[in-house]
């Protein structure tokens, strides 16, 4: 292990559902913490992070587990921030940094804030990524590589525990940058919290007609629909929080969607072809800008795999240039 | 080449875009028909074709193409059946079969019926298969393995010619469903065709807020806003043409989309959590309906890669248990 790679003595980690876990993980395969302690809210998820060796240490309680530690990174949805900064407030270490991984900042900030000590350098991050999957054994050290985690300092933070917080990001293979905890609100509200909110309506929508069957749904569901379950089955309790956390930004992003909404439907409604074929050749546009900066991949229907054509005869020599 | 294997003698494909193409690559490598015949609207697409293999003739016009042919499909956007079945009828051989791919079964009968003469077999499909992306060059042969191709044979249609598309059909990998049109109309109005229209509507939404860059929009797009694009990238005449012709069952489907997004807004307003957890707890059960009937893949994120992360020295050896 060379020293330079080593950025924190002992790194906490309050909570390893999917998003700790993975820290957990990148942490140790990067080498930048001596030493790992986590803890979990509930027995079976401390014993199962134990049994994957996941930390050195997975200690039974919040405030046992930041003792000593330098870096104290908490993992729970974001409803849970405030209380759980209550309880390890006391026992932070002076000049250790106190971080979390919430979708909403404002609201962490409110929370959190008024429980860290002086000579604490409380840093909010969020990294901006994820699966639909939950729990300790969701997680994975490639979570993070080129993905970006956004750092939202508050006011009067100690640049220097900013940057080793930003080295620790990248360590972990993600891109950091840095932006008021009110802008990442709004940025957040469109490009995830939206989404999801979307995403869980049209799943619920499709379970409720009398005329096509849930079995049809499912069934016929590579039509469009599928891509929308996979954000739907997302960790329910996280997603509650955000949207209680972040109510204002999505109300007022939800505000703008449904007018374009209503625009769309009344060109569908009027025959107008002409706005929705200039409305879809724009949104193509944007498709191809996000596959361009590397944040999804080139691949189509998102490199999901497709089984083999059953075995059958040729019915010639395939022509060289078929590389199908 | 077994007999058996060949259903077809001269296979006609009307437009080869991503779907056409993708029948002909298919439909040659099982050997379903001994001869294919291609054409497109545009000479570079027929250039395309020819170049890439993918027909034994590439011929200028529909007419020419349907020459002999005993089975005709009409690969074009929905909005052109009518006229490529005005341009084909005089020119289709006695007994063969015509049918098309359309994501619209009604509106397709109706343009294209009145064009099918007398002894000729009229079996509309539809494959529920397809990617983001348009034209021969992104088609390939295994596209329909494992997808339901949906037939909706008019009333009195010849059993037996129905039962040769469907083999056509399984012999491409498809499973096949027969039901009537209108009901498939309303099926795929929620699996497939209100999908588009809310991915549709939120990329534009996106890229409208003075507050937030379009660079934010992109850089960020990973936390939910990504799998938007990706159906929002489909092809805008195909889509423009879906929508007109599924007018009806499209604004009935939105309707209820619409008063459930309105209820989960209010419970984020009231900040109802119990509501929102109930709701999210729901869908993410859908999820799992669609990944067991093999309609989407098991692996998170949809399969999507992830790099490795940056090599770094490991601290110490790695848990045997810990396969991260």
């Amino acid at each position: 292990m060379t020293e330079s790679a080593t950025l924190f003595n002992r790194l906490a980690l309050i909570g390893t559902g999917l998003i700790g876990s993975s820290i957990a993980r990148a942490a140790r395969a990067q080498g930048v913490a001596r030493e790992i302690v986590a803890t979990a809210r509930s027995a079976a998820t401390r014993r199962r992070v134990a049994e994957l060796g996941l930390a050195d240490q997975v200690v039974e309680n919040n405030a046992a587990a930041v003792e000593g530690a330098d870096l104290v990174i908490v993992c729970v949805p974001v409803g849970a921030c405030g209380a759980v900064a209550a309880e390890i407030g006391p026992h932070l270490a002076r000049g250790a940094i106190v971080s979390d991984v919430g979708s909403v900042k404002s609201a962490v900030v409110r929370d959190m804030a008024p429980h860290v000590p002086a000579g604490v350098h409380f840093v909010p991050a969020h990294p901006v990524a994820g699966t639909e999957n939950s729990g300790p054994d969701a997680g994975f050290a490639a979570l993070f590589v080129g993905r970006w985690c956004i750092l939202t300092p508050p006011e009067g933070a100690d640049p220097a525990a900013v940057e080793r917080l930003a080295a620790f990001w990248r360590a972990l293979g993600a891109n950091v940058e840095t932006m008021p905890a009110a802008h990442h609100d709004l940025v957040l509200a469109i490009t995830s919290h939206l989404p999801h909110l979307i995403a869980y309506t049209i799943v619920g929508t499709a379970d409720e007609f009398a005329e096509v069957t849930r079995s049809e749904v499912l069934k016929f569901s590579a039509g469009g629909f599928r891509d929308f379950t996979r954000i739907a089955a997302s960790d329910p309790t996280m997603w509650r929080d955000v949207f209680l956390a972040n109510k204002d930004a999505v109300l007022e992003m939800l505000g703008t969607f449904n007018e374009d909404l209503a625009q769309l439907a009344r060109a569908i409604r009027r025959g107008d072809g002409d706005a929705l074929f200039a409305h879809f050749a724009r949104t193509r546009a944007i498709r191809r800008g996000i596959v361009e900066i590397g944040q999804d991949s080139p691949a189509p229907d998102f490199g999901r795999p497709h089984p083999d054509l059953p075995l059958a005869p040729l019915p010639r020599p395939y022509a060289a240039s078929d590389d199908d």
